[in-house]
């Protein structure tokens, strides 16, 4: 550790006391995200309460002491990692959910979980609609860092959407307040957003005021099976262009199908092994949702070979639980998964599916996808096995192949990850050098000490020269 | 003119044939917005195509000219203005729509007319939710510029909301993609969403992928009279802890209706003169709405003193009279209308509403309110007569008094209009030091050598101390 580093966190642990750890443990806890690169900070601060943010900041930005903010640890880029050392900076105790049921606004913490901000809501008869799909462990601070996105997207948009006003601390420790609980505010320039998606390189958000929608009243989850993935992506075009309104339309392609098949030993639909299949769900008022169901199974009588419907709760959860049997029964392929989260135009859907297909032949590496239809939103996997460095040669190059390819079709390299590490080799195919620069110089503008999350986004980074570490962590199944 | 810009001009007449105007009519034209304070650009450029802006900008930013662009000109706050000449940048040719009816995806010019796209996506069962009360002038490119918002935010959001990608190009003339037309995209700095809301001062949108929704299947309007404004606003309070969804929701005090049942002879609801009022649209399916306008009236039985309902839209249209009827009459008080677009929280309202009263007496000066309840965003007039300086001077310390109060409450000096050159000296009430540096540093970083919209949102600007011409603009009724 610099000198300059050493009396810097000397001075933290005298302002903060009781908030700093330099132990193993807990710095090694510190130290990774679910992109499983470990590298260690200096301390782990775990604030108790904002202001906490704004000191340790001053600090920073005097010594200029690298610092990394973390919610749960649940990013897949590595957005989380302390790759410099420096300060891992805690901020899960923040976790504080209040609720106005008259504004539909709830005031949260940095910290708070995501999935017990959507249980309050809905105690109260309200919504939080986005969902990723480690809700049960992610903070609203880590969702916005990465601007969340989730299942239900296609009707309800995306973490951004819900997002009236942000609280915290800028690089040299002032406080800011960019936004408000209030549904208009245009005063000023839009700093509220530009820090939504940030990934923790503008600014440390402390708190933010959260726009909700009324609950719809009823649900209703239905699962159809397809011949092939075409006739599936098909289907979703047509169902758009026929003015259906899915909150969820999720996509899984024959190889996904495959594995979760060969896993459990069953066939999803009888007789119809090795589907692709679209789990979709509606929403709305029961008057609404009958005229929406009659409205869907008739459309899909034509287009599906088989389907299933669930109209009580634990009978749709059956049915999400086919989703996630895909996702956990891939490993059966490989021991590593690549999980890529692409966004390709609606109608692009078939064509990127296809080409995962002449990619798995020329990799020799399979690739199951599933996603989000609806958006266009498809995690694309390649699966390897990492002791073998022709499969990871392999895989490195699907990679770099496929997000050609998505940029190639007007989409885009991730849709709700985020650059962190794993995605900035990427970068120069999505952006242009100038609009790169322009990034560079608004980050440059606001933390001149390059002191918050560097590394990320921008430097340069290859994340297959690190080996990842061996670790569970709390969303891990297998 | 500055030797330089002389060069600059002759150079942008070379390259931009038949698209720069120095003509007397064509500068004073563009030389004004909605806030009527003149200032006179040395050329007005209309751009034919994208590509143009580029070039202008190439050269702008070489020789330092000030280039200010602007659409229909109807901003409220005088952020078309050319305050310190230069170039004037009229958008408004680059005024195509396409609409992805499958995506729900349009993409339009800037200089699009609002309107137009509501009308082109309807007619494919479509649906554009914000409609500033100018949307039959105002472009996409203004709407973008000053995040417009409307009547129908309260359910539906703002423009801000819609925007999935914005190209354009930066203040040295290279282009930009930031957001692509993708309902997910999550690479890189969001600079997108910090040009939103911008005014034109960190880059110039060219085009924009918008997002549409499905056309609700139906509308109702209701429009209900109460006692007193403490009335109508307990019972918005009310209306959204029982849960109810409106499209839109707006509020009339009544002074405002005061002066249209002066202007047109009528008692909008015989009975009950001067009597506050809510209007409210409801929207969804035919079934969904039966319900909703039962528990609407069953709701308001108990509180209104009168009410009326439009089951068709000439109906309807009928009832939007009267609250486009307080805003023309309101000039029966006196020659001046300062028109504010404050916002509070939802619960605020009624003290925001008293104070108005309040501020009445104080100043001697009328001020009519009404606005978007549903949001909190209540635009308060002070009226005045110009030639007098007693009644100026008063209107002027009116407008800073409520501001203040407004900031106190909660709330923000504006929700939809933006700050321009009107806003100006609000912008420490709202703002604290360190914030406002945080926003000049990513001005600057975007715009080093300050050409764009040079003198807004910052810099010190008194509009009182600015005579306003008198000319008849397309939106004026009078």
């Amino acid at each position: 550790m610099k000198k300059s580093h050493q009396s810097a966190l000397a001075s933290l642990k005298r302002k903060l006391p009781g908030r700093v750890f330099t132990d193993p443990e807990s710095c090694f806890a510190a130290s990774l995200d679910n992109l499983r690169l470990s590298f260690a900070p200096d301390a782990v601060v775990k604030v108790r309460q904002a202001s906490d943010v704004g000191v340790l900041l001053q600090l920073a930005n005097q010594y200029k002491v690298p610092v990394t903010a973390r919610g749960a640890g649940s990013s897949a880029t590595g957005s989380a990692v302390p790759l410099r050392g420096g300060w891992a900076l805690d901020l899960s105790a923040l976790d504080s959910i209040r609720i106005d049921a008259v504004a539909r606004i709830a005031t949260v913490g940095a910290g708070a979980i995501t999935a017990e901000l959507q249980a309050q809501a809905e105690a109260l008869g309200l919504f939080f609609p986005p969902d990723p799909s480690s809700k049960k462990y992610t903070t609203l601070g880590g969702n916005i860092a990465c601007n969340a996105g989730g299942m239900r997207c296609v009707k309800y948009g995306v973490t951004r959407d819900y997002v009236l006003g942000l609280e915290g601390y800028l690089a040299d420790g002032s406080p800011f307040k960019f936004g408000l609980p209030l549904k208009k505010y245009v005063s000023g320039l839009n700093l509220r957003d530009l820090l939504i998606g940030s990934e923790g390189t503008l600014g440390i958000v402390t708190q933010a005021a959260i726009k909700l929608l009324p609950k719809p009243e009823k649900r209703w989850t239905g699962m159809f099976a397809f011949k092939s993935e075409a006739a599936a992506l098909k289907a979703v075009v047509a169902l758009f262009k026929q003015g259906h309104n899915p909150s969820i339309l999720e996509f899984l392609d024959r190889q996904s199908v495959g594995c979760a098949e060969a896993y459990t030993g069953k066939t999803i639909f009888p007789g119809h092994s090795r589907a692709s299949i679209l789990l979709i769900e509606l929403d709305g008022t029961a008057s609404e949702l009958r005229q929406q169901r009659r409205a869907l199974l008739d459309f899909m009588a034509e287009r599906a070979v088989a389907q299933r419907e669930a109209r009580t709760e634990a009978a749709a959860e059956k049915l999400w639980q086919v989703r996630r049997t895909c996702s956990q029964s891939m490993f059966s392929l490989a021991d590593t998964k690549l999980n890529e989260d692409v966004v390709v135009p609606l109608e692009k859907q078939a064509e990127l599916i296809r080409y995962t297909l002449q990619l798995k032949k020329e990799i020799g590496l399979a690739t199951p996808t599933f996603g989000h239809a609806g958006d266009g939103n498809l995690h694309v996997h390649i699966m390897y096995n990492r002791s073998s460095q022709v499969e990871a040669a392999r895989a490195k190059a699907g990679i770099y192949k496929l997000m050609e390819r998505v940029v190639e079709l007007g989409g885009v390299i991730t849709g709700e990850h985020g650059i962190g590490l794993a995605k900035i080799p990427f970068m120069p195919l999505q952006h242009t050098k100038s609009e790169i620069a322009a990034m560079r110089t608004v980050k440059a503008a606001l933390d001149p000490k390059g002191i918050l999350n560097p590394g990320k986004m921008f430097d340069s980074f290859e994340v297959w020269e690190h080996e990842p570490v061996d670790v569970r962590l709390p969303w891990d199944h297998r």
